[in-house]
């Protein structure tokens, strides 16, 4: 169980299978954001079908509502959401920082008012353990402070020490033996910092290590090096999971480092808004011209939306404001990610990643590769 | 082409075969609404999973938006939505009275400011046909008035009389042989002023003639006796379609009166609030009982909600306004439509028509049939 087999390397990427209790996974995988019990209009029928194989749900949202006990009545998230696969929860505390109001972070947990009616909620690393039990996923991750950014060395120092001893306290409480916890690692944009929380978080030899605390407002360039540099001294052997990430260009770069695991609500929520993923980069449904294009989103996507569809009727979609268009673009969107994390792994297979990757790259960004991006690719082949 | 082959009544109801360009459809039937082009929330592929047969759409709001030009380019309703099967379109008449503001009723046609920039359209007879033609439906509707009720007896006649006129001028520009052009008879609730409209509007002979002018805030006791006593003189051979009707309880109503098509938006509306469906009455996911109920929405339905998904869930995809919960609970009511008239052509089948819509009837009302539907089960043995 949560054992994690390398069957392919280049560079630092690598492809390998991650066996959980509810099955096996392949990585780099993209997994799609069901916050509040959904990946957003989207059915578990058509996450099996664009193929989606890992589903986060979010604790804080599904602890104040319906409450984890519902969750639990239902055998966990696979019974309440009736997705068949493999969930992941992340802790509530990425959420208790930016949802609560007026949250009081101090040793034992955190106070904040929740969202949704502003009433007082109290959350501890072994009341997130107890929620995540609960809801019954197969990857649990441990409870953790993400500081915003900018911080201080200082408030980062801090933070990192308390979220070491927080992991320590949720290991405690953890009881069950069919999830896995996975440990994060923070440390900002400072790479001693990193260095510190990997020093002092490694030793606990948990199933798999999160990198925490990125992409939250930091640029490209702050944010590579301290992927580049985490996933370094995180062991092999252990999935690597790159917390809130992202976009298609984050993806490639971040899998080049040697990052396995990404989930972000970008491909759904872009998607509600009208915008399409491609190759060529995002198209805007919304757009004037779309309304009487009669290419679909991509010409290379075997997704039911763009084997059905034309942006026109896309367009008119969105412009009618019809559930069904926000619908069809999410579905395309986790389609696409999904389809780009499987070429990443057959580049893998046949070692060529970075080539893929740059080549990719330059349809991509329209030409030129960004220095963040070059620099992540330079880092992919510099063992 | 547009044969009507009957294969067993009981009593006054009937099952039969309605051949069609696109596929021949099993009457009664009932078909959603797919307004804007897009039955709300749903996809073509759920919409044969349903067992949807024919597709309506409605000629006001597409020649608005988008436009019936683009839809013609996509090779009509079927290419533009990718429903492959047979469509209905309505003659834009009925969203006129309703939607349009401003409007002025001439004999040459219909001018209104339309509800989505208040600009000045023009809709006659003649456009109408235009209009559906480029829609390209299977079956097309006579451009008529549907006047208001209450009503008076002069406005309904000048108004039938008036639309009778306005059959004609259709029939007489309509260039499509794949098409059938359906007649609407209209009357009100004026029995001698029913008859007059089936006297004229009969000897053109069109393939399936509409009952119209009912379910626009009469009551039952109104609507049943018109619905019977228009029925009753509509040839046996056509189709015969009561148009923007129904509710569960109407559609076995108006099978007993020899009713072979309906459409409504009320299955996919009362989804999107959170309303579910079922032989027992409708139920309200809204409710706080609901959030914590294990069952699924109904026990013997076969549709995916049903099949997984409690009420607790569907009751917290409401609640967290979540666009799954709309959806699925749409999904289920066109299921429960469709699966309802599965039983009526059963029940049809087996002669045994009145019987079981007794029964159904004395489950759904809870005990003792309404004056309203019981004549009307009288009214379908009297033959």
């Amino acid at each position: 169980m949560f054992e994690f087999d390398i069957q392919a390397t280049s560079g630092r990427a690598r492809k390998a299978t991650f066996h959980t209790p509810r099955g096996s996974v392949t990585t780099p995988m993209f997994m799609p954001v069901g916050t509040q019990g959904t990946v957003k209009g989207i059915s578990p029928q058509e996450l099996l079908d664009v193929g989606s194989q890992m589903i986060l749900g979010n604790t804080y949202h599904l602890m104040l509502r319906p409450g984890e006990e519902l969750v639990r009545q239902h055998g966990g998230l696979p019974g309440f959401t009736a997705y068949p696969g493999p969930f992941l929860t992340d802790s509530g505390g990425f959420q208790v920082m930016s949802l609560g109001h007026m949250r009081t972070i101090k040793e034992e947990g955190v106070t904040f008012r929740n969202h949704l009616d502003g009433s007082l909620v109290y959350l501890t690393p072994e009341r997130s353990i107890q929620v995540q039990e609960a809801l019954g996923a197969d990857v649990i991750m441990a409870f953790d402070e993400c500081p915003p950014h900018p911080a201080s060395q200082e408030y980062v120092k801090n933070s990192l020490e308390r979220t070491i001893r927080w992991l320590d306290r949720c290991l405690q409480v953890k009881t069950r033996e069919d999830q896995a916890l996975f440990a994060i690692v923070q440390g900002g944009v400072y790479e001693h910092l990193r260095l510190q929380s990997l020093e002092a978080t490694l030793p606990f030899n948990t199933p798999g290590f999160a990198i925490g605390g990125l992409a939250v407002g930091e640029s490209k360039e702050e944010m590579y090096p301290m992927v580049d540099f985490t996933a370094r001294h995180l062991p092999d052997n252990k999935p690597r999971y790159l917390m809130g990430v992202g976009h298609p260009e984050d993806l490639v770069a971040a899998i080049g480092l040697g990052v396995d695991m990404f989930d972000c609500v970008y491909p759904t929520r872009t998607g509600r808004f009208g915008y399409a993923l491609t190759d060529q980069g995002r198209i805007n449904l919304n757009k004037a011209s779309m309304r009487t294009d009669m290419r679909p989103v991509d010409e290379t996507c075997d997704c039911y939306c763009c084997k059905n569809y034309t942006r026109a009727y896309l367009a008119h979609l969105m412009r009618a404001e019809e559930m069904l268009g926000p619908r069809m673009l999410s579905l395309h969107n986790l389609r696409y990610l999904h389809r780009l994390v499987d070429k990443a792994r057959v580049a893998i297979e046949t070692d060529t990643y970075v080539e893929w990757a740059s080549e990719w790259g330059k349809v991509y960004f329209g030409g030129t590769l960004p220095a963040w991006f070059e620099q992540a690719l330079r880092a992919s082949s510099d063992e």
